[in-house]
């Protein structure tokens, strides 16, 4: 069974200490089904404008990736600006232009309505939940959202999250969203709402897990030594982990694998900017740094 | 063999969004020697005041730590006085008056020159040179400082660096100290000096190891639903790890669990204010936080 992804397709235009790029290509859905098609095969449900073009985003359809459900619209492509300083974990958001997201009302394709994992990436959640309304029944969803949605429209954030089994979300967003700065007590609150697993992404410092019955698992980031830009590095991770995630049978079980394969998708997507990096990635690439990965937390040395 | 640690004892002021202490017992060598006490026998050298009463530390005496390296001189003990707010990793000075320790010149006693573990905690690093010079053949040293003496005495800080086999410090400190932001390039400068393990500090992101191979350990803090005070947090993490490492045989084997006992150390220290909780500790509490400690990074799920 496949990944839908509701998510956007953009151009970004970013400057950070190591370099600048201007209509790179980006957005939560690309970073994500990017990551994702190293796993599974994957629809994007998104929208663009008249100024896209789909030849970008050819190399998608060669690794299974299903571009049906990209609705075109008259106008301009999503667009993001912003800037990073050396604090890598900070996105300092110049302008957002939703152009043709506005008013996008997805109408998912029959053909993946019973897919059986779904990531709603950070957009309106109103938006999320009208692709939850029409899948069929997946056995696996998980949620992002920004501080932008938790200023406008929070209830309907919150709402989402009832209907969820995970919710990935920045440490600073989850702090705002509960009013709680303790993070163990924040979780809490968003696993109130019925989620099952709650996934706190913190950039450098790496993704902290807390579930339903307050197990805890860490992750750290992958140290690099030079980290050129951040930009999709949460929407990678969570590319990387649902689709490993999809390819097991057991979600509890090999949730905290997913994360590490989470962890080493952003790693390699922060080396370059938009997609650059992962485009050119394979499998053994993949492998290698998970083992390498895991070695950090182990309590033996190992030589990898 | 034993430890020997050259650090502060002192009285802090201190102020949290949680609640206030004065004249709080304090200083770095007493939460070291407190945490490492539980571990192994522990010689303190260190100046107090004629203000100091003996009788608050009577409890480490009861636990094996050689009290007869602490000096007593005319005038007033080491005072701190700062505040934290709900970011705890940032310790906001309001005052130091160094008091006693502005010219102390410590002579260790004949019987802990042979021992074999030596901590220098943050402390004037001519004084840290003083206590090596007189040590006779210790096979681990490790040293803290802070910005304070890497602002007025780098070159004294880093000769200390070419001296030890261990360096920890924070993630802030060791950026300030070489001058390079991303920590894995930091790490490599310091580890140029000599330094066989570099462990720096990240508060709440808990500890991270980059040792001379390169090869990389990390530990995430605990996760706590109340955190009291940080204050001592860095110095019982020394503690609990030089503690325990010290019981072991091989120091490579074996330093990646000792990291995780001073985090296991550091995570009930900030549960309280002072030496509070650490004090009441017992061996099956420490044993049963580092099983659930370790049960964080590990790929199954484990109930703890």
């Amino acid at each position: 069974m496949g990944i839908v992804v509701v998510g956007s397709l953009a151009f970004d235009n970013i400057k950070t200490p190591f370099g600048e790029v201007k209509n790179a290509l980006g957005g939560s859905a690309l970073y994500f089904s990017t990551a994702a098609s190293f796993f599974n095969s994957v629809s994007i449900v998104a929208v663009v404008g008249s100024d896209f073009n789909f030849d970008e985003i050819k190399f998608l359809e060669d690794k299974n990736v299903n571009l049906k459900n990209i609705s075109v619209k008259a106008g301009d492509t999503f667009r993001w600006k912003g800037y990073y300083d050396f604090n890598l974990n900070e996105a300092h958001t110049l302008e957002t232009h939703l152009n043709v997201f506005a008013d996008f009302k997805p109408e998912l394709t029959e053909d993946i309505l019973d897919e059986d994992y779904l990531f709603l990436a950070n957009i309106d959640p109103e938006l999320q939940l009208s692709v939850i309304q029409q899948m069929k029944n997946p056995g696996f969803i998980a949620a992002d959202t920004m501080n932008y949605w938790i200023d406008n429209k929070k209830d309907k954030v919150a709402e989402v999250f009832t209907k969820v089994d995970a919710v990935t979300i920045n440490e600073a967003e989850i702090r705002q969203f509960t009013g709680e700065f303790n993070l163990k007590v924040a979780a809490k609150k968003i696993l109130d709402l019925g989620v099952e697993y709650v996934i706190i992404k913190r950039g450098e410092y790496g993704v902290l897990m807390i579930d339903k019955y307050q197990r805890v698992f860490f992750t750290p980031a992958y140290l690099l030594e030079t980290i050129f830009d951040p930009t999709g590095a949460g929407d990678t991770f969570a590319g990387g982990m649902i689709g490993y995630l999809s390819t097991r049978e057991n979600i509890e079980n090999d949730l905290r694998k997913s994360i590490v394969y989470g962890s080493v998708m952003a790693s390699y997507d922060v080396e370059n900017f938009s997609i650059k990096r992962l485009k050119e990635l394979s499998a053994s690439d993949i492998e290698k740094r998970y083992n390498h990965f895991i070695s950090y937390c182990e309590l033996g040395i190992k030589n990898v």
